[in-house]
């Protein structure tokens, strides 16, 4: 088992993994604080302690929560595409250079992202890290494909 | 490492799992397009080159686009967990032929469920589409489990 | 192949795994249970059969609704993060005793988050066992990282 482990693509392929489901994971404690600094709860039992009259008012809406929400959102719909077609493209035994390349890009595209999203940078700087991303996930479906094709 | 992607039944699911995934990857690029096409962004940032009395009615929902991003939400709360299970369903070693019937039925079933949603089919056309595919789920999970219980 | 099954940290990963995906998928079904029986449906091809002055109340968001899809999306937000960090930490050879412990916290925190959710409780039983999880998702993405770093 251990042998999964001592392939440098596997490993370079866990290392980049984990930190961009780290970046994710991220996400939900950074909602939890714009939630309770913005005031704006989704649960009335988050607000049970408050009282009667401010509790209305805090199980609104705030424009900080949405953002940071659509922005976890836009990683759970590309970071775990990412993990689970590149933890099968380095079982296919890519060349190291050409895999890391593809982990770097990808994880560097969402990191900048999330900064672009985040500071509600001007576009097209969220939009072109996003594509990036997307290709990186296309270009390794391909290359999975073209390697394995067992219909 | 290779010897992984020498087995016919971690072939197939590879196969089958990047091909779900793609089309999952897909709705991404067509929420963008009914985006566009629709005027309904979610994001200032994103219509801030549009003349300043069109913004306010760019930012609202459009029907088309927020069925789109329902259709992604059900491939994420369905097709994911297909990965995640089917790779180690393909790792304890069904029967290729048994295991073949549950990635060609789930695959089939997505595909007539992204149809079934995009296109706004009848009934029960998506509900039966969706159960079938959540039915694989089930039977991979209890597959797995009646071969490795290590509690 | 089978090999992976034989190992005793990764058949506790797999048993584990399996069921914090399945109490995820069950989900679903739960959600379609409380749409039929609150009338609240999200498509209007769900409500085509019943009677035109009833179709526009039955569109609505109904709150027991959207606290089991908030629920869900949580899941997804954190049970799917385990499962693809936990996959890498299994093969990094754990000491069994260390893993089980890993895998058994967070799927007893999923199970009372779930509990914590649905039947309103009192917070921080919610909060807490969510902070739980998270930390376990941590601590498999330290001791990973820590393993195999290749940058």
């Amino acid at each position: 088992m251990a042998k999964l482990m001592e392939d440098e693509v596997f490993m370079a392929f866990t290392t980049y993994a984990v930190i961009v489901v780290l970046k994710m994971l991220l996400m939900a404690p950074l909602t939890a604080f714009y939630r309770i600094t913005r005031g704006a709860f989704a649960n009335e039992e988050d607000v049970a302690r408050k009282p009667a009259e401010e509790r209305k008012k805090l199980l609104m809406n705030h424009p900080d929560v949405e953002r940071v929400r659509r922005c976890h959102q836009n990683d759970i719909e590309n970071i775990i595409p990412f993990v689970l077609v590149g933890l099968l493209y380095a079982l296919t035994g890519p060349v190291l250079s050409v895999a890391l390349l593809h982990f770097r890009i990808f994880a560097g595209s969402r990191i900048c992202h999330t900064i672009a999203y985040l500071f509600s940078l001007p576009q097209p700087s969220r939009g072109l890290s996003w594509v990036i991303g997307l290709l990186v996930n296309f270009s390794m479906s391909y290359s999975v494909l073209s390697t394995v094709l067992y219909l």
